[in-house]
């Protein structure tokens, strides 16, 4: 379900503010979509510019190409963002918007690599303006659907909170074990590294960096991993098997009632649940539905 | 649910060809069956030789009949696929279809291999003959569930691109941050090589042949790690918990009959099952159902 | 649901058989039950002494008490299994059936490693016996759940078998481009061993001892973490989204009829779906439940 | 649902007593909020000191001023534990209750840790105060949820134990067949260390610490990964299949009403909720519903 299109930052009356503001903002017109498509393009190709960018190699040989290019990038962006400032009768309120700071995060960077060139890495967050692409193609279904999943993990929030903090609990004990019982010597070398050795494995990632060579540890490794994992399969495996239960319930033998027609009984019923009327012979339920 | 079998490519009238489509393409026929299974062995077995092949300490001892073997194989499917083509009505339309373009991409090979050695390792994507395999053998079941699996993938492809354009964007963020924390003399030498590390980490894969060292780093990738499995385990335990509290509900509503006692009545049932009767109002639901 | 108990094997009529019968194979009686307990606890033993004797230290140390208590075990197993067999009226059945065999394997080894040492590992397949442990602690609850689990995997083997089918023509195809792709010289040393590493990436293991070192390689692997992992998160949310978009039907405004008391409406209906009378004033949905 | 609070320690007639039973037990007092705040502060911050404590740098560079704080945190701990036991009515029971053992425990190791120094790392054990910290926030809601995530679990206990006694089987076995086709040369130094990599395997975590060198061998870990992942991903693709095939059958038999046109009726629906008027029998189903 799509929502109504909100005027959140002030939609200009007329005048070539009004021009503007349907090219950028809105994509009813074949303007408003051209624009959006070929500030996909650009976004994209300065997001793989930052990346051909730091691998060594590229760098040594187009050191110069890339520098140009992303001034041309943030030369563009720069001209869009003063564009959307300008062009909406409330500029703040998209300054200070999400949109709007990343609008801004984008072309700083460029502007302060010139001045602190170490902070060259923190171009790559252009890829928000990834979020943007997806509001300008008028895929407002994505967008509806990012909003519907940040809006679905607010509404959980608490159930989220409330099982890190048990599984933080679990890590923070089972880290200080391990700690205690493997030592500095097998990798463990502190309570913070035990416990960042307890989520690899608790999340069965397992990179093993750092791995138990007592028994003990391995036998206290075993555990967390039956937990980290089990987390996973024991939950599916009751929930396969309820759904199985109920699927081997509702469909083979679920007869329609004669006289008034209302259907899902169960096999061994003998009267209509609904009139009360007699149903025919109960069917021995079937051990097996076909899959 | 089978379909009705489609006649795409042109079912011939009679004669020769008649019969050579109710072998090849049909598997009504003794002599239809009999060809698939062959068909089968003969795929299998040509894989097989393959793998083998690609074994050092194999490919040492039986170079010879390695090749012997393949062309025997590639001869074999070229007068099966001359057969397919000259027997159907459209043989274009076989041509260009996937079978058919499979059916070219396994015999190709061997003559390309012939002119360019290097290309040998090509031969493999025979195994998409498995897909031919289970239509010939008349398990359209099969051929009915990978068809039915891919009209799944496509119909559900909106929600699987935004989450995998998530996925992606948590990536490339973290991936770059960790490129700035870590650095190249940790393992981080490039951006993308920081990008592939934030996938072996956040689909809990973890290689460990890139591991983070740095106390902000290995803070960072325990984020990362709890996001991968969190995904995973959060979802999960939710609809665990709604399953169980649904059943909780379900069956302690289910109510008694006041005359003859026979339980398991769903919430609507207005009339006994066994006796015909009339129901009382819902009993007061157990707070723990037997698990 | 417990299953009624089956005369497999042939109870005997009287005498010291149905003695031996009632105590071996019932569990109704105190010496049946005593029995039971003892049997685990030999179990148990037994295959600690296996695990231990496994152990270089622990092998050095106590040899010769564990080769003692290996043929104590291995004796009163014997004496058990000649007695399940004399005291059933169909021996053969017994020596046949799923248990028998186990049994049978249990004390086989101990006697062959009299004449091959090198087979004393195989002793540890006694752990089957737990199997019977269950059965035999009348926990027939137990055992009627491995029958459960049994048959349900029988029942959806076809699903089962489409899914690994197509699992592992993923791992064959992308371990075969791995392995053109990086070649021996970065450890995919042959097809098989590329088949190995792609089913540790895309099983989400990642055991790390082969790794890709080139960027396409890199970026394969990627692909097939993401659809390793990916095949778990994306059905995971798409059913978590469908329960909570669920959830959030049922549960807020559902409203019961004043007229007939049935319950489950919609929040925008106005007219009962039971008896048409009309509803209260329809509530406006609220956009999120609590959680 | 928040259970109603239980006065199981015995709450106080009055007196100085009452003043600090309401003030450290419960929260409805603005004191009694003050001092649930301050103590969670306290209980974070000890926890943080033992961390830091651990690091090596850390503790060279502050080892004096970590033990200043540590034995403030214990006096701190120490009065509260002691203001506890002597405003209950029944103090002997909250000294044998879960929580009062956690304060024991809190407390404790820095008294021990004079005399033995070598037990300094279980002090980190004061995290179990953390379940204290949600029950004197008020956040019952979090006790309340511990509480029934703790119930949940122990309720289908036979559940888990039949699943994991399953699993502790698989990888017994599948720990000795490798110990005997890798053997110690591989790393499979003994059963118990194969099992230890099968749990690492079938867990999907994969440390890498341990890897199967031989062809058999790397074949038996195939299979192990695919049976460990499969767990997880076969349920839940067949829990989607289900979700999906039942949404697409509940959907498109939403009827339309012939007299107004509204969509969306409930299969059992009698009566049109937007009109009041009757429904007719059910439209044909659609094949397949928008995703």
């Amino acid at each position: 379900m799509k929502p109504a299109r909100r005027d959140v930052f002030g939609r200009p009356q007329g005048g070539w503010r009004l021009r503007f503001y349907t090219v950028i903002f809105e994509s009813d017109t074949p303007a408003g979509l051209l624009f959006d498509k070929l500030l996909i393009v650009a976004i994209l190709a300065s997001v793989a510019v930052v990346l051909a960018d730091s691998v060594g190699t590229l760098h040594a040989k187009y050191q110069a190409q890339f520098h140009a290019l992303e001034w041309g990038f943030t030369l563009l962006f720069t001209v869009e963002y003063v564009a959307r400032l300008s062009c909406v009768r409330h500029p703040l309120r998209y300054a200070t918007s999400f949109f709007g700071i990343v609008d801004l995060l984008s072309i700083l960077p460029t502007y302060v690599a010139v001045l602190f060139p170490e902070a060259q890495a923190l171009i790559d967050v252009r890829i928000l303006r990834l979020l943007r692409m997806f509001r300008v193609l008028k895929l407002t279904a994505y967008v509806w659907e990012y909003q519907a999943m940040g809006r679905a993990l607010v509404a959980s929030r608490r159930k989220i909170l409330v099982f890190l903090s048990a599984v933080m609990m679990i890590v923070v004990i089972m880290g200080t074990v391990m700690y205690v019982v493997e030592g500095p010597e097998n990798g463990f070398t502190s309570i913070p590294t035990a416990i960042y050795w307890a989520i690899t494995t608790m999340t069965t990632v397992g990179f093993g960096d750092i791995t138990p060579k007592t028994d003990i540890g391995r036998l206290v490794a075993s555990f967390m991993m039956l937990v980290g994992w089990g987390t996973l399969a024991v939950p599916t495996g009751i929930v396969t098997a309820e759904m199985t239960a109920r699927r081997m319930l509702d469909t083979p033998a679920s007869r329609a009632c004669g006289a008034c027609g209302a259907a899902g009984h169960l096999p061994e019923a003998a009267y209509c649940l609904h009139c009360g009327a007699a149903l025919g012979s109960a069917v021995a339920p079937r051990e097996e539905a076909a899959p």
